[in-house]
């Protein structure tokens, strides 16, 4: 075991290598049950170049082979296994609205236990029989040719072996059977997690909360990566001191765990918070803080691997070094983010573009091979894949989905929660699991003691100033109970597990994959499991919209969907929306919108309303209204047919934006407001007039009691329609 | 190259080896972009041992894999832009209802061109600097062990190189990177696409033709086998004559290509059928017997594979060996339909007697599970994956789908189509990209004429002699139009093509696979393009039902549906329907059941109405009435309390039996028969009486008249609903 020293080597591209550990590796079996034997049978039929005189032997092969098949058939089974009894035992719990156990921390459990049936019940077998040793002078290459008797056989390299573990390398079959290549996490497993999580937020809540959210997640993370960096740099100090540190343990290291450990993923308590209904505004922050910070970390973690100058053995700060690791991370992050936004374009364009809306298998098929291409284009491209699908998710749900036909809708959306289910449930199950058949723990109570208090000092350290900050902006202030319970949902998740586990070739890896593991039971069991005492505890509003209480079917069926429609959200009864006027940025009434939100925010806002909807979707004012003049046939080429024609009603993805309840109805943006029983406005909508009058000029407020509270719709007929937050 | 020799040596696991081509073989590639690398990059880290010193070579090391690792992403990208390219013109097409070239030979063309593009347009690279000579002296081992200055590395098996090409061995990595795995299509592409069949399978009137389907599929397939077999012996023996033949090619070989090619897959045929609402009896038919003939022909090719005696060179007539190979057959036929069987019965189980229909996520969830379960349990017991989950799908179909919620069922469909598509258009779009990619092709003129002449009498020899056998029992005879257009319909499509993909280490194998493909690309081409002619020159009736003629967007929508829906049959305009008389065979009024079906299916059919869906499923008479009195308790327990309970209506997959139209409530079965102005018929309802007093006695025959065509609701009421025949 070479201790750390390979850090160094790590370049921006460092995630593409595997690593010398022989808990080996099975795709293939994760997909298909029929693993590695492909290769490793790949003798049986080649063998018989040597014709009929080795028959027997060739039949000996072919046994063996099929015996790993069945193995790796048996191994993908008991994790569908678990996956079966962890479904049913939620669908129990569920039942039973038991809310203190969340299903991943249930997967968890159950994947512990098999850990341990599997650890120690099964007998270990030693395999290793065929090998055969033949002597290299340099180093090892990648692939190998080896002559046998004048017929070439082709090998690539699987991985070192420590001297010591020669004879008992696959001293359990099973063990090494259930355990998988760490690439597997991330391009197959937490893609469709994090695009899940892209397409589902919550759009209104999200971006009403967006400064917010930036901070918490860009700056928070940052901070806490230091934080915790430098508080473990600590630690590992002490333990020099006191002798517990077998190995080396650089301070890139330590800033590296302080990177993977500040991926937060609040699943727990966000389904309990769904559940409750609680507060969509505090929802909102830990939602968005979680997505992005994963993707934060994500790039984090590589461009402090890619910090340390190769072929130094100096891992102490450098000034240089510094800038050019920052300049690596704006780069994999802006370049990850072009890629996934560009994609979601191209996909809006082409669903907007052809009339592919009426064949909804063809529109679901497209829509799920763009977005996969998202992620092969940024790996191609030498980004990071799994943040591009998370722009690319964000960007579809913005624009593409809008075009969707509304079986379309259902069906991605569908599609991808089974997805993110499974892939979610899978590696919590496999980190269970990997308590017990993960076969180089490195155990240290003082790291572990040490990582605890830092990642709680590394979050205080974040949401409490961050919160002051930003509440000094912000109207709608965030409250001390709401900081209590942002600090409380600190949880650890698969994305902290996953790129722990992608580079566990060194012993500080190693403590770290560990102490990772550990921090994640912790969180997910205690943490998850006290949400629910906490929210009441810190007087956290719940219940804020109950209408299906009464109807369990309907409640349950709601409580499940667990942040995934980013239309779902509950009517708009609790705010008021306000329709800016055109071109001033003062507008009438007792709400002032300008104070809400930053300049920036609201010229991408307008920016977004004004050209890029109406370009990229079915909705939004026609382009020929906001475009100048002198590019009319350009806009009016851009802009969709529906656009005008009244018959198909505008798709709005928006639904917060629309309101249907009352007889309201409300086409937003530049064109109309008609409103059944408005005192007298001049509703001039675009649709019903030919499509060419376009420039509204309706200055009168439409003011129309909903019924619903006592809020009121204050509509000023211009360009902009702006949600406000008035539940403060 | 070692000629035809190790076909002996295939034993029942034959499927589980891999084969000595360089053509490799990029599973990880296929899902993640991230391929092989992983393996061949494991020195960088590896490598790290050597500490500082190798720092630079490391790196060079790391640049390849992250070369490696691009060009597994582009070649994956390459896939999905055809995939996406394929979508947008098959949409195109639909749009303006081209029905010449479906997606499936669509994807082909696409294939086609990009592998001439990439065959001739991209330069070739020499690789393998790396590799590095070591001579064993024995045989190929799986595992190597290699001793690195003191280090060991762990090497797999990658297949065998042939010496002449040791120096070319990558000479066009992009070629390589694009050639997938065999066993990708057996363990990834070809379930979903199966599985679907069996789900989507419009049961009524497949299970209305169930003798003539098995006939065809189980004797069909195994005279077409035998016919092409001998045929294909005969072309072979006279290529030796012309001196053409370059290497052994024994007459299992034969047999073997007559197994894998008798697998049909008319999916252009169908998507027309579909389209065009031709008749459903002949679509039942042909859908019916392409579904199972898959199945039969993978089993029949592996016995074949099996029946050769191990270690003998003869590939001669063996009454023992065949006798061994029907063996074989019938074992693993039952083997996996009994795991199919198993895991959608214990699925249905599962799904009834859970709540779980609160949670369509959760049930989507487990039933995919279960499904995928399916494949691996028949994997790990030594049975065919691939044929259990066939009838794992039409076990779900009949049961399971019964018992899900609304959404769940939409959502199992949709997930199912949308993965079928998936699979379904990339392996034909592979497909034609392996007539140029493919490095082993062996083009035999006089095998390929020999092979279509044969693949047409072989399809004759059964259709025309079964159908005339059959219509000696049928009383809805297979006219000489349907029988033709059966013949016509003898496309053959993935299937075909993954057997023959997955063994290409021999010359003769080689040559079934160049010829296969042709065959393929022939058959979908060509006669895919002619559907619509020959079906308005052999008077096929289309446009039996088309409500949607009118709504372009419906007519697509439905139109693109191909076999999609159990319950998306026609509205039964054209069936009466005729419950028969308790246990009396003998029924009243012109319609003779008994003469309809044989006594066997009769059996079965009472049996599976009268227990197996009321234990099942939710619907079907109460247990309590089937079953005799003294398991009175069991049978209350198995019940269905909706079985009883009338507020929740039954929930019936078998919606073929229930007549929504009029106002006629026929809630089938021992139970009731309630029609509004029935002519004072003793509606004995068990629902609406208790759920005790259940013994229907009414024998009246309620005649009503549905105002759709003239024909007559002949009801009895029994136990028994049965689907009848009059279109003839």
């Amino acid at each position: 075991m070479e201790p750390g020293g390979d850090a160094a080597r790590f370049g921006p591209g460092w995630a593409a290598r595997a690593l010398p550990q022989r808990l080996m590796l099975l795709l293939l079996t994760l997909l298909s049950g029929r693993g590695l034997h492909v290769a490793a049978a790949a003798s049986s039929s080649s063998g018989a170049a040597a014709e009929d005189s080795s028959a027997m032997e060739e039949l000996a092969t072919e046994k063996e082979a099929e015996e790993s098949h069945r193995q790796d058939s048996v191994s993908l089974l008991t994790f569908i296994l678990l996956l079966t009894l962890t479904i049913l035992t939620i669908w129990l719990f569920k039942h039973r609205r038991v809310r203190f156990l969340h299903e991943t921390g249930l997967a968890m459990i159950y994947g512990l236990i098999v850990g341990v049936i599997l650890r120690y019940g099964t007998p270990a077998t030693s395999g290793h029989d065929k090998s055969l040793s033949c002597t290299q002078e340099d180093r090892a290459f990648s692939t190998l040719l080896v002559n046998v008797s004048g017929k070439f056989f082709e090998y690539t390299l699987k991985g070192e072996i420590s001297p010591g573990k020669i004879n008992s390398v696959e001293q359990n079959d099973m063990l090494r059977k259930v355990t998988f290549d760490p690439e597997v996490f991330f391009n197959i497993l937490l893609p469709p997690i994090i695009f899940h999580a892209g397409y589902s937020l919550k759009k209104r809540h999200f971006f009403r909360n967006l400064g917010s959210i930036l901070a918490y997640a860009f700056l928070g993370t940052a901070v806490s990566c230091f934080i915790i960096g430098n508080l473990m740099y600590g630690v590992v100090k002490l333990m020099k001191m006191v002798g517990q540190l077998s190995d080396k343990f650089y301070y890139t290291d330590c800033l590296f765990f302080g990177a993977i450990i500040s991926a937060t993923d609040p699943v727990t308590v966000l389904a309990i918070f769904n559940e409750l209904h609680a507060d969509v505004d505090l929802y909102a922050l830990l939602f968005g803080e979680s997505v992005l910070n994963d993707a934060v970390a994500i790039v984090l973690s590589s461009s402090i691997v890619a910090y340390q100058p190769a072929g130094l053995n100096t891992h102490t700060f450098d000034a240089a070094a510094f800038f050019k690791s920052v300049g690596i991370f704006l780069g994999i992050f802006s370049g990850s983010f072009t890629m996934g936004a560009v994609t979601g374009v191209v996909t809006a364009l082409v669903t907007k573009f052809t009339k592919l809306h009426c064949f909804p298998l063809l529109e679901t098929a497209l829509f799920f091979l763009m977005s996969w291409s998202t992620f092969l284009l940024a790996e191609a491209c030498g980004f990071t894949g799994v943040v591009a699908v998370l722009f690319c998710g964000i960007t579809q749900a913005h624009y593409t989905y809008n075009n969707l036909s509304v079986e379309s809708r259902s069906r991605t959306k569908q599609l991808f929660e089974v997805l993110h289910f499974l892939a979610e449930n899978f590696i919590f199950s496999y980190m269970g699991l990997a308590l017990f058949t993960f076969q180089k723990h490195v155990f240290s109570p003082i790291f572990i003691i040490g990582a605890f208090v830092a990642i709680f000092l590394g979050r205080a350290a974040h949401i409490y100033p961050l919160s002051f900050f930003l509440n000094l902006g912000r109207r709608h202030k965030i409250g001390w109970n709401f900081q209590q319970m942002m600090m409380f949902s600190g949880l650890r998740g698969a994305m902290a597990f996953a790129l722990a586990i992608r580079d566990t070739a060194s012993y500080a890896r190693q403590m770290m994959f560990t102490t990772t593991l550990l921090i994640v039971f912790f969180t997910v069991w205690i943490v998850g499991g006290g949400t629910t005492p906490m929210l009441s505890w810190l007087n956290i509003r719940v219940g804020v919209k109950e209408p299906f209480e009464e109807d369990q079917n309907e409640h349950s069926w709601q409580y499940f969907r667990v942040g995934v429609d980013p239309d779902q959200d509950p009517p708009p009864n609790n705010d008021s929306f306000q329709v800016l006027q055109g071109d001033g940025p003062d507008s009438a009434g007792g709400n002032r919108t300008k104070q809400e939100s930053a300049w920036l925010f609201r010229l991408w806002y307008s920016f977004d309303h004004n050209y890029l909807k109406p370009i990229l979707t079915h909705s939004g004012p026609p382009l020929t209204t906001t475009l100048p003049a002198w590019c009319g046939l350009l806009a009016h080429c851009l802009t969709s047919p529906q656009v005008y024609d009244n018959q198909e009603p505008l798709r709005e993805e928006d639904s917060d934006f629309i309101l249907t309840e009352g007889d309201l109805t409300l086409t937003y943006g530049d064109s109309t407001v008609t409103a059944n029983g408005s005192s007298g406005s001049h509703t001039a909508s675009t649709s019903l007039e030919g499509g060419r009058k376009t420039k509204s000029s309706s200055e009168e407020v439409l003011e129309q009691d909903l019924g619903v509270g006592d809020q009121k719709i204050s509509s000023r007929g211009t360009r902009l329609v702006f949600p406000l937050e008035d539940n403060a």
